[in-house]
């Protein structure tokens, strides 16, 4: 059995690593750490995992991180970088959900997190978990930054066409729809329901600190700098990432194909049929990624004789995910299994829950 | 007092006609009628209209609809167009909230809408109710076809950079976010509250019958064809749209002045502060559209040297409207208004209810 | 006109007064209070109100409030306390939506509310704003107590049995869901979307400050003590209050009538016909109460020949308001149009919004 | 491996039976049928399940379920009474989880159900699925009676002081709350989403089906007749029965020591330490039911020395399960470990899903 540790775990991916790791075949829970809710058994603070989940929260100076195989950080940003290099050093492997090693350009994470890094050595150490990229990297790795949510999904989805060099890579947009739970379990105004529930709204058109972590993962794959456009929107829903990728084509290719066979032998993303409307539900609690390909109708058939007849320049992907799953602790398990050697779907087989 | 007739009154639209009508300073509700609830009372199917309205429907062939001043059309397609003809040679105006009278080329209205079309000489006469755009046409209009719910936050969003030729209008991106009600009041199976609910989807990708109306009105505006890519999905709100519109910029301007200007007189368009980030509920319930115009980073800071350092070439309109009001039945108030030559907002002064 | 302060005009109540206020025919606002956001103009702070509130909040030492005719207090409980007294004394009259002035029995607020009262004197001055009940003292008044949200959907519902002695008055029962609004425009964790939607609960079994309102009230309609079970729950909805009330029978009579006649001339109370199941957004943003009278089989028909059969002893009434309108900031604008000697209706006239 | 088939597969138990048994690890799914959709692949209609379930469904004809081990129905009333003789007939075990098997009493079943029983003998021989009731009769039974949410929730809220006699049997109320899936999958309109969401209301106050089985449960645990109000309510949530519970105390006693006694072996009753409030997500997908007992304040602290202070006389019993899992198919799957011999958890360890 692996013995896993959590730090930090009284947010929604805390929570969502409980749920999962209790049901994990090869994996113990040994300490789950809290500042605030030392002394507090989490099925105290967690009703849902009541006869699931016996461990208290413990004190971060007291719990023996340094005894488990694996240590999960599911902290706010600027946490891990400060306590990762103990535990590395002590042998420990670490994956870390905050967005601490996930940015190789230590300046623009400065500049975007507000922060001085405080283990620059170990950014260049650490590998970027996305497992359909990374996946031969991670298997060794002692650090792993964990993907953000809105990264996973529009790297997956864009990816494809990016490294067949069929899109304009200058111009490319993400317009992203996440439920509420992706901002974390805190207690903002714009956040709560009666604000929140029945409305939509865009938000961080300024600049969102996904972004630089998506271009890199795209520039990555496209070989040079790539150009996005990435407007997230706030909805009136739990669970769920839907992003609407676009895209102009440069190259003409079967995008169909070229979906299915670069993701055909990864457990966790599903190509689906020609023509299909993923829904965010068809992913919800289950760690997956479910993708469908378009090419939509951009002049008219009535256009008749016109040089723009039945144009369709434009590839349009739809990508889900559960921003908690895929999208953050699912990811994460999925990244464990990877590094301990064990089969990659281990504790990952539960179905999505419809309705 | 004007003598407003509703034909169909059982939807979303007519029972949101009912609030406004039954509210309005200078409308008396003559008649309404429904096939299928000829003889109960507004109030028995719509107990939210208790003490308000004190009609009943009747029978569509006993209604005396020709007595009355103005007659709305709130039916499914396909019914307008039958019966207008006998309603406007009475002397009766005609505000349609269909989509009978929206296309212009009666052989694309077809194609889209599988139905022969009853009355074509009547599309050639109808007024496209998009008061912003026809103000003046609508005053004197015998019969006013009341734009879709899309189609007006779309069009509303993209005029400005149209008109001022300072877009693309080969490569338009509309992804638009619309509330349930905006299907209709009709028992579906993906509309059910455990379908719809805490789930998020694309739909219509293989074509949806507001594309030909958008591209007609952006096709006027721009004076030549429009390309325009539109992505309608599904939110799990009872009310709202919101559109997040997408243009390559091709002529350097101060588009936050742009659109203040073009909306400088208008009643029901606010054009937001610049940076603002608009949410359907500020609409919810009430006449108005919101705009906020903005052009995001799209390559990095940190791209430094490169030719692509801070590109902004994306202008991104985010346009909000309640599907039900100005992109349905306050909207077709709106027209009465003009058509009757009453205050251009009577009746519809309601502030949004929020929360 | 009457000129109208608001003093706390930052929660859901004050935004709500605000949407009211500006459509009152009567009524002009002159003065918004808010310590925190003093100088921030109302509709930057509540985008909804743009183009209908044209104010700034001011702070409270500078608003001019001994100018107006009338203020409301939207303040959280204690406040309106300490200041009430020199509006008073200045002949401004004051309806606090705020529970400070509700409860006569002193000691008892103070061991509920665990604040030491600040002006006692005042408390057996002030009114309790149930207009259904007070309505002449109301009219007279210079202090008015707006009834809490919960208060005013149980005691519509429970007053005719009561008033009747009808019903065992020791043993009430009142099962009450509210929707989040209810708790106020604070960010607590429970009341976040992500904790508060596609989820149910009941809460303050331990003992809800609501509990002596009602008590109070009932106790005086029967002119003896009443015993009260009060559950109150928290529904996933923005708006509404549903209250589902039961009392033993202890002397038959018609009970549909007994509603009926009690509120006959009641112009925001709406007894519905037999058989009715009111829903809540059939009062949403509308000042009205809606209340359905039931008596449910007990014991079953299949009893037979058994003392039992078919026995129908509970009286079980449904009610719903929207607690923002009925319950609080619309009952508020009844009261003042009371106090000024307005028609009781006066800006009042919003029917429901649905869907 | 135990071949399990499933007749009906398409509506909200069905998904749920088949998310449940393609993950449990004694079952094989050997066939599921539908009549209207014979010939689609499973994960066509659920994509979630894409990756899960390779089965098609097939004609109700043609299906080899009397090759199966167990078969379940997940059929609309009245279909299992017709099918079920010869599945048992044949060897096969049968759970129905519609309602053709749950009331003892065929006369009374016929008149609720307005239906002739197809198999009255059956009937008789018929248990009743409860397994906190009839464990050891459902090891042995051929065919198990699934219960109905409402009945679950509130039997095993009620059962501890009613086989205690220590409340008064003959005027419980059960004030209950459901999510919409328990109206199942069907395009009604009131549960559309537009109709159903930002809203709250009680319905069958006239007669609900699932009263005459709690009563035939709560009847058979006091050796008595019982009287009953029961009242549910459309809740706006996908998921989730919240039954509150009144019973007035007839003998004293230490009441959460009742339960927690009664309940102590119970693997999917959770009774929560006194002062709790469940909330419905801590049971959201699965199989557990959670229990809170309280004893709130009647009469005043401040009624003094009045013969009523500080009355405690009425039980009130919280208690949440989820309709789908132990309101439905996770009870289903439960029955079948029990008639299999396999440990009663097999298959329905998953945590609940939070947020």
């Amino acid at each position: 059995m692996i013995k896993a540790g959590i730090v930090g775990g009284t947010g929604y991916t805390g929570v969502e690593l409980l749920r999962l790791l209790s049901q994990h075949p090869q994996v113990e829970l040994a300490a789950i750490t809290s500042r605030q809710e030392a002394g507090t058994a989490v099925s105290a603070l967690f009703p849902s995992l009541r006869g699931r989940v016996s461990l208290a929260f413990s004190h971060p100076g007291q719990a023996e991180l340094k005894k488990c195989d694996v240590v999960f950080f599911a902290t706010p940003n600027g946490v891990a970088m400060g306590e990762a290099r103990a535990l590395v050093d002590a042998g420990v492997r670490v994956v870390d959900l905050s967005a601490d090693f996930r940015l190789k350009d230590v300046a623009e994470w400065e500049r975007w997190y507000k922060l001085k890094h405080a283990a620059p050595e170990l950014v260049a150490e650490a590998v970027y978990g996305l497992c359909e990229v990374n996946r031969e990297q991670i298997r060794g790795a002692r650090l792993v930054a964990n993907p953000g949510c809105y990264p996973t999904a529009v790297q997956l989805g864009l990816l494809p066409p990016i490294e067949a060099g069929a899109v304009d890579a200058d111009h490319l947009i993400a317009d992203a729809k996440s439920g509420v739970s992706g901002a974390g379990r805190k207690a903002e105004l714009n956040l709560m329901y009666a604000e929140a529930s029945d409305n939509f709204a865009a938000y961080g058109l300024g600049g969102h600190r996904h972004w630089p972590e998506i271009r890199q993962g795209l520039a990555r794959a496209a070989g040079r700098e790539v150009g996005l456009v990435f407007v997230p929107h706030l909805t009136p829903m739990i669970r769920g990432i839907h992003a609407t990728l676009y895209g102009r084509i440069t190259k003409e290719m079967d995008f169909q194909a070229l979906y299915e066979k670069r993701y055909a032998n990864e457990p966790f993303v599903d190509v689906m049929p020609a023509g299909s409307h993923p829904d965010t539900r068809s992913a919800r609690a289950a760690n997956v990624c479910r993708i469908a390909v378009h090419r939509p109708l951009e002049h008219g058939e009535g256009a008749g004789q016109s040089a723009h007849a039945n144009r369709r320049d434009t590839l349009v992907v739809l990508c889900v995910i559960d921003n908690l799953m895929k999208g953050a602790s699912g990811q994460a398990v999925q990244n464990m299994n990877l590094m301990f050697g064990l089969p990659e779907s281990a504790g990952l087989g539960q179905a999505a829950v419809v309705p």
